[in-house]
């Protein structure tokens, strides 16, 4: 997206005003091989998903009006009815600890100060118990379908009892990504599994990768609404064909997502396949991950009819570089950007943007 | 756009020969964080809608007609009946005093040298009254429609007593741009509001910005339109959905702007958005800023429908250089090269030309 | 092709879990004007072929799907009804003793190990008796019609005689390619020929290239299928013309291919034509070769309807580091990339797929 | 256009086996002001042009046809009814002897050993008397239609009685351009208007520039035809407008062009606007020029409808290099990279090629 310029800001130091510095502030506290595990290079599939995600946000432009009174503006949107100060949610990534001591408690605190909520992961370093009684608001709790699917049924049951607000099954890693992925990682470290003592009946202890079952399908996510009454969302749909039968089924929300290049590498970019996605899914919610990286992006992944984006790397950069207080940061930074452009843009209320607020450039040439 | 060949120049030396020129030298003689500020960076806003400006006249390409008696050739246009020499005036830039000490005195003598006009920024270095006695020919001056509706209303009324041609409006920028944009400015050394005693009554003096109501709408248009009689010309439309209410809203002119990345940031250019602006705009005379570096550019933006083009970024660089001298060599390059292409071109008179004149190339292929 | 993220291999060291890790080794082992001569460089018609061939796979995107079974996989198929494990062949490649000492023996153990067959060159360095006999499958056998026709019947008869699966016979090389392709070659050194006594009698002795005849045309064909009741494959096809033309004379299958540049370079990459050759060829089953770098290409390939794919390079560069343990680890390589793409993409059989899985990316837009 | 790959030639050494290696060596040679100001540099019109003109070639592909009878070719066609063995004529370039001290003898020289015809620049250093003396076949003569109507008459009265085969009247340069184009320019050196006493006779002598008429127009072509019984090409349409006036008013033949970039600079390339230049042209020949670098780029210049391309750049190389042998041996290239195409693409005869022979590339896409 077409950024809008940076002020210093009082909260950061003149460094570290914008995402992008904090990414660059990341990569210089990280031990290089982690980062490149987490974040990826120009020559692997991490990397290059990255870059198709933000060259899909670049190819689009604005089309702003003019002479709308837009003294005041509302950032503030609803996911399955629950309030966000901003379109934003924390994506649910593992293993935080990884990055920074606190790990998720920073994650939660930082949504709390910014009105929003998180996903916390299956594999987080802090429990789902510890997490939801430190949050002012909803949380949701992503999780994989096991092999074991008993052990799969009582953290359903769990997760439920111990109030999270929606279930959120990642569906497009089936059972193996990179081995890689475990730099850093602390084995077994992972507080609701550890809590509810399935790590110790699962079939397969040395990685949770070996746990998921490939053989999930459909029915399995009609067993898991059979379990609970949450919400249910399902994170790692990339075509309409899936984003119908999301609807078919009566998922609640879907997350068009390419797991950031972890999991199969996409040259397309998530907003790229937006405009489809959301015609297909009816009255499925979307939200979108991948490449978001200012506040104009946010606003466009509005226009094309997400209802919310989630963070991943950005969430990683500002944990490792202050915990909660730069976690807090990167979101009011994203706040302060999006308030901006839907201001220069002449939009005060997120409800109200569609399509016509973007055009699309491909070369020189802009195409409406 | 296409470049017609150099040639030296009697007036300027082997080194300044194109406005791409003047660039470097000014770069040399700024402080790099104001040139940065200024005219932007490859990693910023403003950087990156420059390029895109530039990236959208680099698209198109001549299609000149031969064997036509081009021995007499006709640059002179007229923008609200007034006549200037050739279809270029100078846009409204703000304290040009924080690039060369004779500030908008400057500007005005370069114009009176090309026969053309300049537009006043309303926060000039020195006040309309001085600039338009200078002048000897239209001025035109431009205004935000402040806050304080007494105070803007006074402004206009001024501007009329002391002989402002027409008032500028800029609509683009409804409070906020980044606060750097003060780097390098005395404060509140604005000659026109000193002069009529406005800077004392505003509601927050630290900063012109913020006095600027982002509430504005076409109601205020409408009532400046009933406060004078001056034709009224808005300066940051994008859309044509804007500009078809420019017409309706009896609009005398509209300047197609991105005000150079320094509001909303741009990933299409404007030239590319002028014919559809253009064709909404009907009877609104459409001008058009961002990118003019050649005479091959005004040729083209005149050929797409454009009346006349401002010049922003290359004002500021032949003012840097060498103040009047400076700036009068760079209208006079521009005249030159405008002047040579309409000859390679088959065109020699501004009024014949139509968009039969251009091509466009996306990759390596055209497209007429 | 997107990639997936590779993982360490037990087989190979960290350094070699690529193809492209293999051709960075094969760069340090070979005399740099051998690997320029065979594998090109940016500034000639080899390397840039190579760059099309890769820029057409890399402006595809898959469309995977979820919740599909994915958990056991069958990577199997059959062309021209002979079992393949997985859907690659060994392409003729000549002279492999140019590479490494073991020659077409190391091939055709590699590709034993692998469970699929080679096609092996006319000039190649081993006999194809020998080649046949260590083969514990099908082998395919390559030939240029010569200016000597008997000379051509003997050798087609032989192949039959010895066990030639099928006669591959190569069309877009009328006699003339660059004479460095000989760069590193033992003059008459060709197993089979010599084998035959068909280098003694050829006209011209010192370059193979000299005896291929440039006057063949469809009715040769016409004449070897008279000779044999090997199945016939024709290499080099580009259009669908041609395709057509292969169908209409019950050719059993084509090499879609660019002969990696070393004949006519080519922009376009040859999975770029794909469809339209497929389309074309009607029954004749189609090959592709050109640009294969990962499991995803073969996908790719698949999709759009080829039935396998050829390697040359890869082959090489897998010979030319280890011999058979080379090319053996490079097969794995591109089996389990293939193995993990499927499973990402939803498909647990490769007679599933079609063009449906992809999606193409012009620019940074993707279009169905 | 993709290469053939280059041979090394027992005509030239191993250095100089393409025209691209004419080009590096003629750098080396000649004074870097000079070479800048004849070849252009990525930051001029010249250059950009040039490179424009190179973009357009490498968008296109061969659709090559297999299996057809490649032992004979003919390279040979007719040009306005006269032989040339190959499709290739040497364009009017002034003043030769800035890069070689026989000037147009040493090019002539080579036109007559390559059985091809040059057009003699009306600045030529040699005479056209001299110059048709040493010439085995036609040689075509350039002029500008003068402000000295009476000059000019007298001047192709001269052509025509020395025995000049074809006009070429440059139609794209009125009477403008670089002053830097006289750099190493001896002054009026020019044999055929001072074997006629043209230059006393001139109202400005200093540069032969500003005795162009810019006032010319298609009654001075109707003038020259009543002039001459010689047939008449005009040099630098670039529009089907006026291809279709060429035709309308009798030209015989038109160069589509664009001067090299040293009139108006382009951004398409010539070849990009060749077939609708052939389509409106009906019977006028049409020949091309601008960036003709290999033989593959003749073969498809041709395919599209011209009947000959002519060579600016790739012809004052050759003779800077070693001038009659060397631009014999840029000839004797391009005539084997041609011939090699042919054979690879199935073409025997260049009466045979249409538009089928090619397809576009844009980005990584082909387009039929």
């Amino acid at each position: 997206m077409s950024m809008v310029n940076h002020e210093t800001t009082a909260v950061g130091t003149v460094d570290l005003r914008t995402v992008r510095d904090y990414r660059e502030r990341a990569r210089e506290l990280l031990e290089p091989h982690l980062f490149d595990n987490m974040f990826g290079t120009d020559d692997d599939a991490i990397g290059r998903t990255d870059n198709s995600n933000r060259a899909a946000f670049e190819s689009l432009a604005f089309r702003p009006r003019i002479l709308r009174d837009v003294s005041s503006r509302s950032l503030a949107t609803t996911v399955l009815g629950q309030r966000l100060e901003v379109p934003i949610m924390l994506g649910p990534i593992g293993d935080a600890r990884r990055v920074h001591p606190d790990g998720e408690l920073a994650t939660i605190r930082a949504a709390n100060a910014a009105g929003i909520s998180m996903v916390l992961s299956m594999v987080s370093s802090v429990s789902a118990t510890e997490i939801i009684e430190a949050a002012s608001g909803p949380v949701w709790t992503q999780l994989y379908v096991l092999k074991d699917r008993a052990a799969t049924g009582r953290l359903v049951e769990h997760l439920a009892e111990v109030g999270s607000a929606a279930l959120v099954v990642t569906v497009d890693n089936p059972g193996i990504i990179s081995k890689d992925v475990n730099v850093g990682r602390p084995p077994q470290d992972w507080g609701t599994l550890k809590e509810l003592g399935i790590l110790e009946t699962l079939a397969v202890r040395r990685s949770m990768i070996e746990n998921i079952d490939p053989a999930v399908t459909w029915k399995d996510i009609d067993w898991l609404r059979s379990l609970t009454q949450l919400p249910i969302v399902l994170k790692g749909i990339r075509t309409p064909e899936d984003a119908t039968l999301c609807r078919e089924h009566g998922v609640d929300g879907l997350v068009l997502s390419n797991h950031g290049g972890h999991t199969l590498g996409d040259q397309t970019g998530t907003v790229a396949r937006l405009p489809e996605i959301v015609e297909a899914a009816g009255e499925t919610e979307v939200y979108l991950d991948g490449g978001i990286r200012e506040g104009a992006d946010v606003l466009a992944a509005l226009a094309l009819g997400a209802r919310a984006v989630l963070l991943g790397r950005a969430q990683y950069w500002g944990l490792t570089v202050a915990g909660e207080a730069g976690l807090t940061h990167v979101l009011e930074i994203l706040r302060r950007e999006l308030d901006k452009t839907m201001m220069f843009c002449g939009v005060t209320d997120l409800q109200q943007v569609d399509h016509r607020l973007l055009t699309s450039v491909v070369g020189d040439r802009f195409i409406e």
